[in-house]
């Protein structure tokens, strides 16, 4: 396999999030929890419910990136419509999954309601897929691999995507995940602006490139700027992260001082 | 001037939105004030505070949509890059912009601040660039055409994106606006599961293209599945718009009778 490194993209369809009905929560939620196990998420896009659309990103990432998750348009409905892009991405026949198809039967026959077309169209995914059980819905998930990318499809439904991504999906990725830990140390500085600090922030990013630090705005308190300064450092070893995001931090906490603002102590999760 | 319709990308830059630290409510926000004037929009592309990323994106942008709205990136800090990025993705110089200056120097002489490199660092944009004014915050906007495409680059601060859209932003688009009106009318449906009704919803969406119908899970009351059902339709005329949409939903609310359910009058917006 080739080596593409740590990158993750995650592509989420559906019209309802282009159109601002929907705040894309699952891409935020995916991208800590992806994040957390040591991935690098460098995209997140958001596609219409367009089969065209769906399959330009999907090639896109297909060889680029370690993995690929996608979120929605696994559903019953017309508009449903992620795993046939894949499969026309991937050139793969589009089949009845016997597994995915077990799931849905056992979904609704608990429910005491029948197969039908629309919910048998669920277990249809591309050739060679692996179906990932739903701990909530109806609609299985879908593992294809195609040129050192996984490509991960989960449910649209915020509830369901985070159940299936803990219960299923990050199984398969802590197999590929790296072994570090990320740690982000955060200061709280009242009484310089953003503006004042910023060449202070440039020199520490610059001794400590393997640390990212990045100063928030917070507003105003009693007329002085308030700003969180964050940084985010990983490593093998936890202790050693903490150490390095804390250090950067240290410097940013003397210019504070020596510009006449004042700083909390630094604290790390 | 190529006709490139009326498609809108989003891209949000920030490392922020991608480890999800920060929910993409920008291009939620954005998506929604673009969609009612009419706008399509087709994209929403979180990259890094990465130039080459960026670059790559609005490169891809450039000649293919009519629109490209940018947000985040535009700061006085070493990962503020948005600017740079455009500049290069365009191959034009990055100049000093005048009224940029001017808008930056007025913002800290107010204050009683100097100019600093980092904030007159706020005013370095593509050559041939248009100047926003910020109605709250330090960092102008920047508006630059290229191949048809117009480049509008708003903060990343929430309120700052949005009072600048609404105050300077919407001036222009308005220019290039379609002449028309959305309207999105909803149903609530009890008692009829999302697998059981998605026959037809595929029917009235094959029989009304220019509407767009879409059923949303609502979770269970007393038992029975509750969904919304949303009907999205555009025309010149705000009244036309309004009846496709219903009609589409009438054929719902018909079909959900027939199975057993019920559901509340269709409500418009």
């Amino acid at each position: 396999m080739e080596n593409l490194n740590y990158d993750v993209w995650i592509l989420t369809v559906g019209n309802e999030l282009l159109i601002g009905r929907v705040v894309n929560t699952n891409a935020s939620q995916l991208g800590k929890m992806l994040t957390l196990m040591g991935f690098r998420v460098s995209r997140i896009i958001v596609v219409p419910d367009d089969i065209e659309e769906i399959v330009e990103e999907v090639r896109r990432a297909t060889g680029r990136v370690r993995l690929l998750v996608t979120t929605g348009g696994l559903g019953p409905t017309y508009d449903d419509l992620t795993l046939e892009a894949i499969a026309r991405a991937l050139n793969r026949q589009l089949k009845v999954n016997p597994e995915a198809e077990a799931m849905i039967r056992e979904f609704y026959s608990r429910r005491g309601m029948p197969m039908t077309r629309e919910r048998l169209k669920m277990a249809v995914m591309p050739e060679g897929a692996m179906a990932l059980k739903n701990p909530i819905g109806a609609a299985p998930g879908c593992v294809v691999e195609e040129g050192g990318t996984i490509i991960i499809s989960l449910p649209g439904v915020p509830e369901e995507m985070e159940a299936m991504f803990k219960s299923e999906a990050a199984k398969i990725l802590e197999r590929i995940a790296p072994q570090i830990s990320i740690v982000e140390c955060s200061l709280t500085i009242k009484g310089v602006p953003e503006s004042t600090i910023a060449p202070a922030i440039e020199s520490t990013a610059k001794k400590h490139p393997e640390v990212y630090v990045k100063s928030h705005p917070k507003g105003f308190e009693l007329g002085a700027p308030v700003l969180d300064v964050r940084a985010l450092a990983s490593d093998v070893d936890r202790g050693s992260a903490e150490a390095a995001a804390l250090e950067a931090l240290a410097y940013i906490k003397q210019e504070v001082v020596r510009l006449g603002g004042s700083t909390d102590e630094a604290r790390c999760g």
